[in-house]
């Protein structure tokens, strides 16, 4: 039986960072990508123009039959005229969260000694070393939390939404996130608001007691902080090396992890990987978007691709050894000097995308 | 009949901030200084130990009675183990925005040329300028919506808060931002989660329709932007030169001005005013908190809380002579090197909070 792979290269620079990622994951993969079976499928704007719909049911049937999605990046000018829900983004992303249980957001933010000068910050403030784990919840909170709606005429019209976390939800990521930080720094700063809001309030007692019962299999001990979102969001820019894992709700976790994404220096660098509930099913994605200015031109740096094919075969696959071949392998090109535009300095040369999957797949 | 200002100091660095401000203030005011009734009361922590409530009753009956609050900072670890609710932050801010219906949060964001090296920015992100203004819609959204609650056993227990909007209250910050921005740069972004949340499509729709029916008195138009809040933490950071006024809802904009206020080299430079609903009152704080590693040495920096007292002098009295004049007294001081601790550059001699206020004096 071969391992089922649902490729969903989507739009704008999608297609050409997925195809680069791909060669370089059969690369390393060596002898062994036999085993695996590769199916493409169409997904948000592509899918709308094709099928009317940014997640067509032979799309979702796709996915359901395999063992993970490989997912490129969806959305453009081209399709922001429709209303939000029916948008790619929108309208791709949340269902296939919540229809296969992708409840653990996981995205890495690793900035390389190489790129501090691609970094907004100052070289004093990240030369500690950038290296955090933000750990967001995904089915939860307020984003699909009931009764959402909207009532009223005139200037009384209101529109509202709930923002709910149920304990087993909140345990389950606490898992995640120890776990974590077990085979990382053993630190977790658990964000929330529990000085304004109710849920947050259950958030962190939940956390609290979470770590009191949790038993690290590797470090003595799991340090854990609270931290007001607020504050977390100046926290993230002042002193960005103080963060091991970073635990998040939904809400807060999608605006702080497109805020940390600045200190890896480029989005282009920034893989992600939504876990299920069920199995070691996941959903790859790098965290940036479609790039619509630069897609088409060959010239979109495919390393958050590649490193989220790369965490799809660590956590769908338990092929750790080739996952760690594959990053490797791109801190290397990056000490060689291999530069897309995104993360050139002054006076580097720059390559295009298959050039930087080439100067990778050497170093394989 | 005098003007009547409530003077609540607060915790930690508060009463020495306070101290500070005052008699920048009414050095500032000159003779029209008699005009003027200064009353003190009780807020926060220092409130809870002398009455058990973090915002008595003598106090809010004090605020009443007067034309506008200025307020230092509250909180610390010494209350730390109360249940949110009663800590001096929540305990105190939240009624005294609800009660006096302080609807609008004004924080301006202001990097003195002088101060370029004290932003965790690289200089080549900021040297264009940064100086935006972020208007925080304060008595609504998930802060105050109802129900809030907690139900449910087990593992299934759950807590919600509610996120609302009414048509009324988008429209009534909409203008503060516009008017803001015709005396501005005429740039308006407002920021939103309207591809997720039901109450920010309605923001967003409210926020599009104001704008077609304003009139600009100074402009000859108001640009209007909308940003989603995950894509404005990243743009902040990225190019905080482009924003002009940041409109924000309640849960948004306390996230969203705390990142900001990172660009200002230190929060201690930073000031706030919060407007009501009814005429001209309002209440002026830093945007800082009681920071009680450094309370009572004398070294914390006033210029939060100076500026916050030209706010007070521009929104609640209608004196921008008189608020101009402080701001300009602050700039010289700058521009001459006086530098509090959090401030200062290598090499730079470092002066106390009393020294700095004397400097700012001098320049009145
Ligand atoms: C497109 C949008 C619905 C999505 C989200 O808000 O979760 C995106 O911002 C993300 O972080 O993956
Ligand atoms: C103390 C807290 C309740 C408050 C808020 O969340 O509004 C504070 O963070 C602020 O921004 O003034």
């Amino acid at each position: 039986m071969p391992r089922r792979i649902a490729v969903l290269p989507g739009d704008g620079i999608g297609p050409e960072v997925m195809e680069a990622s791909l060669e370089v994951l059969k690369k390393a993969l060596g002898p062994a990508a036999s085993d695996f079976q590769f199916d493409d499928a169409l997904v948000g704007g592509a899918a709308i123009d094709a099928t009317g719909s940014p997640l067509p049911p032979e799309t979702l049937k796709l996915c359901e039959q395999s063992d993970a999605i490989l997912f490129g990046s969806v959305g453009g000018p081209k399709w922001e005229h429709l209303p939000p829900v029916q948008q790619p983004e929108r309208g791709a992303l949340l269902p296939l969260r919540k229809h296969f249980n992708l409840f653990a957001n996981l995205r890495p933010v690793k900035l390389y000694s190489g790129l501090i000068h691609s970094s907004p910050l100052k070289e004093e403030r990240i030369k500690a070393g950038v290296d955090l784990l933000i750990i967001r919840e995904l089915t939860g909170d307020v984003y699909f939390g009931q009764p959402k709606g909207r009532e009223g005429q005139g200037e009384n019209e209101k529109a509202f939404d709930t923002m709910v976390y149920h304990r087993y939800e909140i345990e389950r990521i606490a898992k995640v996130a120890f776990d974590s930080a077990d085979l990382r720094k053993g630190h977790v700063t658990s964000i929330d608001k529990a000085n304004v809001l109710t849920s947050m309030v259950l958030w962190r007692e939940v956390v609290t007691e979470f770590a009191k019962g949790y038993k690290p299999a590797h470090k003595s001990e799991i340090k854990l902080e609270h931290m007001y979102v607020d504050n977390g969001a100046m926290q993230l820019i002042l002193n960005p090396t103080r963060f091991d894992v970073v635990l998040c709700g939904n809400m807060f976790g999608d605006i702080l992890s497109d805020e940390a994404s600045v200190l890896g220096g480029s989005l282009g660098m920034l893989p992600s990987a939504s876990l299920s509930t069920q199995g070691s099913f996941g959903l790859y994605e790098p965290s940036g978007g479609t790039a619509p200015d630069i897609a088409g031109k060959g010239i979109a740096n495919p390393i958050a691709q590649i490193l989220s094919a790369a965490l799809m075969l660590r956590y769908s696959f338990g092929m750790d050894d080739v996952a760690k071949r594959i990053e490797k392998a791109v801190d290397r090109a990056i000490e060689k000097g291999a530069r897309t535009g995104d993360i050139a300095g002054p006076g580097d040369a720059v390559i295009g995308t298959k050039e930087m999957a080439a100067a990778i797949n050497e170093g394989l």
